[in-house]
């Protein structure tokens, strides 16, 4: 007998059993339809791409993290790791095409060879939406408005949305002739809540010594109303300038469309990545702050300097899906569903496969999903395989099995509904 | 100032434009609409995988194909290539949690680096589905009807559903005491429609000799209606056999389900592949039946033997999405829509950002998607990138932003219809 190969994935990879797919997809499809109803539009790039497009300027982290090869080509290739390079090279590559402002949003997985032991994964979902090539607080604000408006369809429960402006911070900055030093206070700050205040001070004063620590502290500290902190940071940075009346203005839009309750100004939100220029935010679910950011981003002024001239600005947030799973799990709001179908049709005699699915395309007409079991098993075990498959009812035909009378049997309470004709049966399984 | 790296792809990759993604989306969920309304459940698995499990045996096209490398672990890995061989590895993996008959789908992209010349892609989306763990003729069935209507749902016009039951040929064959040259026998016939009869004959010829391969000919020749081609192969087969018995059941579910005029009975459809074993099927496209089949598969008998010692048959079947679309498109019934928004809502005054979202909002609440347009640009320019993102109506906004009056403008004839109320306007949008 041939040895067996030993069925096993790679550390980091998953398989996604029929009740995790279906949660997975349920989340993007509802995702979708808010991005969708709001204009957004999808494209999809190549999961494989040449590794000098991807690597861009190299170095860090990604050169460590990301799957390169050399293909039969002999060309140098890698496996995408997010979803904002491809963007940035798509966007260069077909800029005639693309009326701006252009709203795309991309759901695709992305691989990374991180450690995961930290318990990330080296396959997963991202779930980017931008829109490109406006500079107007509108769009800026529409992100928010999307981003809240896609929790709330998740049904993740309430949420906190904090966001900041990376303008005031460097104004602010500058102001204590930090300019120069900008990334790595950026950095520091935006540490805060990982390390603790003691070791940011600690890290700041090193940078800034003792007194400019602390007015960075009390800057980032700064708490209140959305209005009271605009005021408090917009002073500290000097007074009011396009930033703080760009803010202002976004705040205004949010009183008008009723979601201003959702949003804190937190002027230690920095995002530490340096292609954010404009506002930037994080989200948090208020049931479970602790998993921290569930969807983030901001905005930029330069997407495609890598291989366009032409300076592409936007602003762009992105939901991390596989977090979200996590919470919703843990909220006890994930799906639980292994199936789409609502009855089993049991097999009494397997010569009447034709009849069995001709009542079966009944019901589906009427939009009840359902499915015909193919073996004439005993009645007891179909009922256990249609329990085990997540089926809510069993229906058991009659002597004409395509037509009426026939049984329901509501699994759950094991109760049969009998003598019922086609219509009384379609009415119960549609409720 | 720093050198742009130049925008590009791997060949046999594809970037999606809007309106590509919207038509390929459009697609896959109406094909998942009606595989979830039939029982099939989804499943996902990694896009890569240890080599040794997606190359099993090893050898020929998949070993010079398949995208290889080392990570950075010293793994020995690959990007799939299928999705039959994952899936196979998936049930040898997760046996215990799948109840049987395990009804799944899979619509994933798999990557080949094959000769792009033929206009094959290296990337590209496979559409599986396959009913595992059930012998009975009425599973063969399903997936046949599931095929019926899946391309019933996609309108693609009527279709032909050529089948056939290989070990009816497998019974011909060995009565013709070619038992042992059984492989090669239907290699060469699989090619019939591609190399044409003379080059088959000829082929046959070498392999049999002459008697034979005339009565080969004959048998996958035969041509009727699907009860009298039956009639003739099940008499060269040699008479009664659960085989032809089966493909009389199966005819006979048809025939109930009103689908029989789909179907043809055509001896001379083998599918290469070895490891089929019961009915096999192409479907071709009445309108387009040169581009070849759009949806194949067949019954097989171990799908998983190189990873488990349990025998697991099942049968299944393949969407060709990217022949599919190929096709819709030279039939001028792909979409061509580049957005999923029915109207754009142009900006007058950037400060009424917020009340264009408050209206924007009541028009989504109706069912309406429609995007704001975030720049207060001149009314003809934003008309022409209404006009661009594919919008039929753009919503001019009155003095009141948020409220009525306000005008509709169809973009396709240049219409305005003024001083709607907001109903007024709602009740024409939602048409």
């Amino acid at each position: 007998m041939a040895n067996l190969i030993e069925p096993r994935i790679l550390k980091g990879f998953r398989d996604f059993l029929p009740a995790g797919e279906i949660e997975r997809r349920s989340l993007v499809e509802r995702i979708e339809a808010v991005f969708r109803m709001y204009g957004f539009v999808p494209i999809d790039t190549p999961a494989l791409e040449y590794a000098e497009i991807l690597l861009g300027k190299g170095g860090g982290e990604t050169e460590k993290q990301i799957y390169r090869f050399t293909d039969h080509g002999g060309r140098d290739v890698a496996l995408r790791f997010d979803l904002t390079v491809p963007f940035a090279r798509f966007v260069a590559e077909h800029r005639e095409e693309l009326p701006l402002p252009f709203k795309r949003y991309h759901i695709a997985k992305v691989w990374r060879g991180e450690n995961t032991q930290r318990g990330r994964y080296r396959e997963f979902t991202q779930c980017d939406f931008d829109i490109l090539g406006s500079e107007s607080p509108a769009a800026d604000f529409e992100i928010l408005l999307v981003m809240h408006n896609t929790l709330k369809a998740l049904d993740a429960g309430d949420v906190t949305i904090r966001m900041n402006h990376r303008g005031l911070f460097n104004r602010f900055i500058a102001r204590l002739s930090l300019q120069d030093k900008s990334a790595e206070v950026l950095r520091t700050v935006d540490k805060l809540a990982k390390l603790g205040r003691d070791a940011t001070e600690e890290s700041l004063r090193e940078l800034a010594g003792g007194e400019r620590a602390g007015e960075i502290l009390r800057f980032i500290e700064a708490r209140g109303s959305f209005e009271e902190t605009l005021e408090t940071v917009t002073g500290a940075a000097g007074g009011e300038c396009p930033e703080s009346e760009r803010l202002r203005l976004i705040r205004s839009f949010m009183v008008d469309t009723g979601i201003a309750g959702s949003f804190v100004l937190d002027p230690s939100i920095t995002r530490g990545l340096d292609y954010y220029t404009g506002v930037v935010f994080e989200t948090f679910l208020n049931a479970l702050p602790e998993i921290g950011s569930v969807c983030s981003g901001g905005r930029y002024d330069n997407l495609a300097g890598l291989y366009s001239r032409e300076k592409l600005t936007g602003v762009g947030s992105s939901i991390g899906l596989d977090r979200l799973i996590a919470a919703l799990e843990s909220l006890g709001k994930a799906g639980g569903r292994s199936t789409y179908v609502k009855a089993a049709i049991v097999c009494v005699d397997e010569a009447d496969g034709g009849a069995y699915q001709v009542l079966a395309e009944r019901f589906r007409e009427r939009g009840v999903p359902c499915e015909v079991f193919p073996e004439a098993k005993k009645l007891t075990q179909q009922f256990v395989l249609a329990e085990k498959k997540g089926a809510q009812w069993v229906v058991i035909p009659g002597e004409k099995p395509a037509e009426s009378p026939l049984t329901l049997r509501e699994l759950k309470t094991r109760q049969d509904r009998k003598d019922l004709s086609f219509e009384e049966a379609a009415a119960i399984l549609s409720r």
